[in-house]
């Protein structure tokens, strides 16, 4: 493989890679870069919880003045239909102020989002004109107290009252508090309840319904116990509170019941019989939020190794053998080892969340229009879904936290915005589902071959799903597979093959994620015998839990890899194309080297290769060295936006000023 | 190995694992213990940047008037001369608020800390006291703008004037601001500002002055300058601040001067003739600065999971297959491993940092009380407590971390203290030296076998070590290679061994530490052929940086299980010792299956022992759940310090009602 040099890699590259990472949104994430007011959606760190949430109140109406808001909803009500586009322009959002972002999230995504997905037409005509300009604030809550990752097992009750036409909602115990409600605490007006429905005394599984919560001037309404949520690690600009309600009416016309209705009388009604069915199509139509966490994540991370990758390029310490003067730190491969194989990561995580919008953007556009969408390409979009978004939450909290720490004191600084990022970042991998029951979703999906019945996310759901279905056969593999066999030209893993060649990684990976996943399969084969007791079954299920996520893990790296690889050959322009050649390298092997005593304990490496392995992301960080910039820099970041001093020039105005004192005494 | 069943383990056992972890300060650690006004000790965190100071200043004065202070200053001054004492009553303050900790390191351990080590009898007749009873509240001014880890860079120059007496000390540009200074920005009377010592016309090297920078009531004095270093990402309650100097001058006897002194006429004198050696010694006197923050960073681990395992033991999600009951989400494997290998790395750590704090503790005393201390002793205090505060403060970020995670949206919210706990502690791993800088050094260490001319820890000065010196042998080996030797009782390594053996686990490590430095030697040695370039030395430097780390390291985890073998060999408990063994043996095979991609690669284990490992770590995990409460209740933490609402009933008490909620409707 050539190796450019660093004269290559031109400002029409820079451009070309940045073409390739923003994906098919690429003009509206132009037209997001060029407001020059979003500079200033920004709050002073030292701000008290109260008047942060108020400064983020009122960037959230500027922005619904501008029509920030109308992307995601149906042209029908005065939106621009662009499901992709909302949530590129969520993504966007992450430049400016996390608070500011999540509470959009909480309005438009999550609350409006819910009505969207779950409500009939005259439910959109009547509420979304007013979620998408603002006068009706409002929120979304469905987790409770003692239950956040089990949404299904929810004890909010909605009992329909016959005599009333009403339902009557309840919060039985404070376990059952709706709880971490973003505009709970101050601006909500009406949220989204997610409750067990019951009627003529029977229960029918989770629905939403919509309860006014404050009245016009923001009164808490009677019933309703509003108690807050206080100061938090991060995102104090977001109002989280907890609600309970007691004996709360609303009209039945404010059940969401596009997938389940109660009639007059107290009949209830569905399209879908089972009410574990329901109760997963009812969550998938919700995906567009998870989507949005991790595009959240991808851009909070490019933003923190932007600062980072400056600095570690402004900043000098130690001066070199024989020279008066310093080295640059990111000279130095123990700094580069910190920044660039994160970076690379970074670039993947972009590449697979790019794929990750197309596919929600093409599956709801469908299904919005009526048109019919495969069961299995949606169970595909919410496995992916979940997958992605804990692969790119942990990964900023990791690489965000690697630029703090390379940047030093002054990463600690909230000037710096390092700080802030990982605080409010940091919840993102244990809301819109934990990151590691997510990652059991998508293992379950991969043993259960998409089955019909799929869908339960809890951790025993599988159990019980494992000694229910059969599985004897391993789902259908992802097209990691097909690229692996297409990329396929010679034997794989020969000592002296180049690391470098893509086939082989591709191989390896493939080649990991199918044994990891037979072995599993091996593993919890036992459950479904005949006879066995519920605490055997469980035994079984949990002694094979780190194999569980790990069969996960290994199937999303494979499609990380598989979008990049994608994402460079759908990019003409040849110096663009060997750039982002090497960073895939370096995403590759470092993953790899990352993993390597798995892959040396099956026999898929040699002791050899996997030191050529290490030797060669050495070389790689040494090679990317000089593009380090224009590798951030194609993140497309206005210059505006990244704010931190220490990355705009502060530390090189130093370091001049530094060296020409040094020379006036000399 | 016998597996004690729960029952095994009772309050007699938790007080003696306790008594093990407190180590020889335990009776200090109890007397502060019995301090029941310390869970006062806290701050709203939604307070302000100001008023978070102003109470943390004001807590200061508390500790203050009640004697906080005292502990290891010399008994000559009203001190009790008890330096171990100092740091484990500091260590303590964690519990409490990590800001006030700092703060009170700061003025106690840094500032007061300087005059005892580097100033003269009459300097602590007449500083100290005040210092102890914060009359006199001082900082600690050394770190620059533009030079953090490379201290014998500093560019702040102090030049004698023999017509006055006076030295004149100067800020040439900003680079060479004094930044981060805890105590600048509010509160500092008095700086001890590190400086380039000038007199007649010549350089001395880096020395350290008193020079005062605010008047009694607050006023900052001319030609001082301060600017505040603002918001930062945590320890808010600290007044972080940048100091400026132009032309301000304090008396000669200003000089902190037991290192080297000016006489009246200008001329320089020192016990140390070289420079650099002086300078090493100087900051090596100030070693306890480091020793007391790896202190703390094992005191948040301890407070962190202490609320995590409680709140794990409480929480309960998802029913068990053929129940209604929940499951307690600690029962889970995947939970687990989250929280129990960094459980045991906590204990492996306190353990270590006991073992620091007592060769602290003996070298200084013996230096106090004018006694000989061996070079050789000093490199090693030097350098194992850089080593220790890497591992540890690095151990504290990711168990936090992994706490919070643990822990879901709980763990996000301030009332619960682990989002607090990490943004405070992050710092820790770049303050007091870059961790990646100390390991350096370590590995330094090393090599040179802690040579005479040992000392210089920038990463260049290493390059220049390394042409310079005969690197044919390698230092003599840490007691763990007599460890070793000592357990060494059958061949290692054989498949059908007990991965449980202790010798084997010691063996494994040793070996792994002497295979890694016999390469770094070799890997470095043509830095120091005849007439090669200085390009082609750092070249060579840092082509092996990540060699040089992974040695540094190798070392340090053998101390680590070192200090824990000592530590089990001095407990007398039987059941205490038995428990402390699978902590240990969780420990040791935690690590070693961490890095088995290295052991594997370099024929140390086999595939099949490799599985055995990961195996035994799942078994462990089980084996050690009943007992996870016995662990962190032998931390020792007072209940009414742990402060966690999640970690002190409220999730019990939910569950309680829940439960009778469900019952109640059946």
């Amino acid at each position: 493989m050539s190796t450019p040099s660093s004269t290559d890699v031109t400002p029409a590259t820079v451009a070309a890679v940045q073409l390739a990472l923003d994906g098919r949104w690429h003009a509206l994430r132009d037209e997001v870069r060029a407001r020059d007011d979003f500079a200033h959606l920004r709050v002073d760190p030292d701000t008290g919880v109260e008047s942060y949430r108020a400064a983020v109140g009122e960037m959230l109406v500027r922005l619904a003045d501008e029509g920030h808001a109308v992307h995601g909803f149906p042209v029908a009500v005065g939106g621009r239909g662009d499901i992709g586009g909302s949530v590129v322009s969520f993504e966007m959002l992450a430049y400016a102020d996390l608070s500011l972002q999540v509470k959009s999230g909480v309005q438009w995504g999550l609350f409006g989002g819910a009505i969207q997905a779950l409500g009939n037409a005259e439910q959109h005509a009547r509420y979304l004109p007013g979620v998408m300009d603002l006068s009706l604030p409002g929120c979304f809550a469905m987790t409770e107290t003692g239950h956040g990752s089990d949404v299904q097992s929810v004890h909010t009750t909605a009992t329909y009252d016959a005599a009333t036409g009403e339902l009557v909602i309840d919060t039985p115990t404070e376990s059952a508090r709706k709880d971490y409600i973003g505009g709970a605490a101050r601006d909500a007006r009406m949220a989204a309840v997610f409750v067990q429905l019951y009627s003529g005394g029977e229960r029918h599984g989770v629905h939403a319904v919509l309860v006014p919560v404050r009245s016009d001037d923001g009164e808490v309404l009677p019933g309703v116990e509003i108690v807050d949520d206080g100061h938090k690690e991060g995102l104090n600009g977001v109002d989280n509170g907890r609600l309970s309600f007691h004996g709360v009416r609303v009209p039945r016309e404010n059940l969401l019941d596009r997938y389940g209705t109660v009639a007059e009388d107290g009949t209830y009604s569905s399209s879908i019989e089972s009410e574990n069915r329901r109760f997963f199509t009812m969550l998938g139509a919700l995906v567009r939020g998870r989507v949005s966490v991790s595009g959240s994540a991808v851009g909070a991370a490019a933003l923190a190794q932007t600062i980072a990758v400056r600095y570690g390029e402004a900043r000098r310490q130690f001066a070199a053998p024989g020279s008066d003067e310093e080295i640059t730190v990111l000279d130095y491969l123990a700094h580069q080892r910190k920044l660039l194989p994160g970076l690379a990561r970074t670039y993947a995580m972009r590449f697979a969340q790019n794929e990750l919008v197309e596919m929600l953007h093409d599956v709801q556009t469908t299904r919005e229009a009526g048109g019919d969408v495969d069961e299995k390409r949606q169970r595909e979009l919410e496995s992916r879904a979940a997958g992605t978004k804990a692969l790119t939450t942990w990964h900023a909290t990791a690489t965000i936290q690697a630029c703090r720490e390379a940047c030093g004191g002054q990463g600690y600084l909230s000037e710096n915005r390092l700080g802030q990022l990982r605080a409010d970042t940091d919840v993102f991998t244990t809301f819109e589902g934990d990151n590691t029951v997510l990652l059991q979703l998508v293992a379950k999906g991969l043993i259960s071959g998409y089955a019909d019945d799929f869908g339960h996310l809890d951790t025993l759901g599988t159990v019980r799903f494992v000694a229910d279905q059969v599985l004897d056969t391993v789902a259908e593999r992802t097209s990691l597979r097909q690229l692996a066999e297409r990329l396929r030209a010679v034997a794989p893993g020969r000592d002296e093959e180049d690391v470098r060649d893509r086939s082989w990684q591709v191989k390896l990976l493939d080649d990991r994620e199918e044994h990891t996943l037979d072995g599993l399969v091996r593993r919890l084969r036992p459950a479904r015998d005949k006879g066995i007791s519920p605490e055997r079954q469980f035994a079984i299920f949990n002694g094979a839990q780190d194999h569980l996520l790990r069969a996960a893990r290994s199937h999303l790296d494979g499609l990380v890899l598989d979008a990049f690889v994608r994402a460079i050959d759908a990019c003409t322009d040849p110096s663009a194309r060997a750039l982002l050649g090497k960073v895939c390298d370096l995403y590759a092997l470092s993953l790899i080297e990352e993993d390597k005593g798995w892959f040396l304990e099956h026999g898929r490496i040699s002791a050899t290769r996997s030191k050529a392995i290490t030797a060669e992301v050495n070389r790689l960080c040494l090679e990317l060295r000089p593009h380090a910039r224009a590798l951030v820099d194609a993140f497309g970041i206005p210059e505006a936006w990244i704010g931190a001093p220490i990355a705009t020039g502060a530390e090189q105005r130093r370091q001049d000023e530094a060296r020409a004192h040094a020379a006036s005494l000399a």
